[in-house]
């Protein structure tokens, strides 16, 4: 038994500018490659207006998702930051959605809900280049 | 000194559509049992609509937030994912709200502030089980 | 190679009701002085009218997430906490915006973006003493 940690990279582009993109399959990947066996997996956007959530990858639903960034953080309404850019909005759903999540790992998987994808949430797309960093740590 | 990770489990059932469930006691003993003495507690829910939130476990401040989720993510605005279910707010809660928390572990228990409870939100109640993953990871 | 863990502590006073704080540079100082190389930064604050996020600090965008906090969380509302107490909303929003964020660490720095301080937010002050308790565990 010995602990280990790796830190990975994602890659991917954004076409609009609120946008939901499932990257389960490319983290669980990273994770059998980590060889850990039992810990956790931090999944961060190191970005100040894109953020990660956990949910169900069902299209009714990210629709919703995109609706509610949408109510909730309004993209025109007055901002000091918009004096200087135009994205004000994004920089707070960024902030209070959070721009990672954790999961544990167990028997070398993610140990997640059914219904829990990895989702990246653009938040001021559209982006030629975002990125996702993946940790893993724990037991090889 | 060694390092260590252990995963337990929590199992509960619930009786209310939102409901708050403090767990305190329960991952302060899983922290004991796993001999950890410094490092990091991670609090999962592995559900898509359900959080893990800390805060004061008061009778008035719990229905507050109960209230506020109700109010925040109303369960009878138009959401798509309610043509093929009925608990889109549910997901888009446990989406923002965040199915995980995580506190650091010193001397062997949870370094939290006195009105830090560790509480279960319930977001598409009654269930007959709920899960709760508490992963424990550190110098032992 | 060793695996390590340190806590440490960030002491801090605040002024204002709701004010935001750059602890950035002290984390960094404070990873550095971990000696660890690889791993994972928790940033907590230990307390459950206080919340910690990520984001650029420009003076004009503080002031619109200190704006957006007033109106979500509105101090004024009905609440039944606050027959007891005065401070219902301030409890909310550390709930649901969290009280900590993790951070990966590479090549013994933060592993984060350009635009992303770390930001310690005051909900309920002015406070003669807060903490913020950061956790730093990897490869040394």
């Amino acid at each position: 038994m010995t602990f280990s940690v790796e830190n990975f990279s994602i890659k991917l582009k954004t076409s609009r500018r609120i946008q939901i993109i499932d990257i389960s399959k490319e983290v669980e990947e990273l994770v059998a490659k980590s060889k850990i066996r039992k810990g956790i997996c931090l999944v961060t956007a190191p970005h100040a207006t894109a953020a990660i959530v956990l949910n169900e990858n069902e299209p009714g639903l990210l629709e919703d998702l995109v609706n509610f960034v949408e109510k909730i953080f309004p993209r025109d309404a007055e901002y000091r930051h918009n004096l200087i850019d135009s994205n004000a909005s994004s920089h707070i759903a960024s902030s209070f959605i959070g721009s990672s999540r954790a999961i544990p790992v167990e028997n070398g998987k993610l140990r997640k809900g059914t219904w829990q994808n990895i989702l990246f949430l653009e938040l001021d797309g559209p982006r030629s280049e975002r990125e996702i960093v993946v940790t893993v740590m724990g037991e090889t």
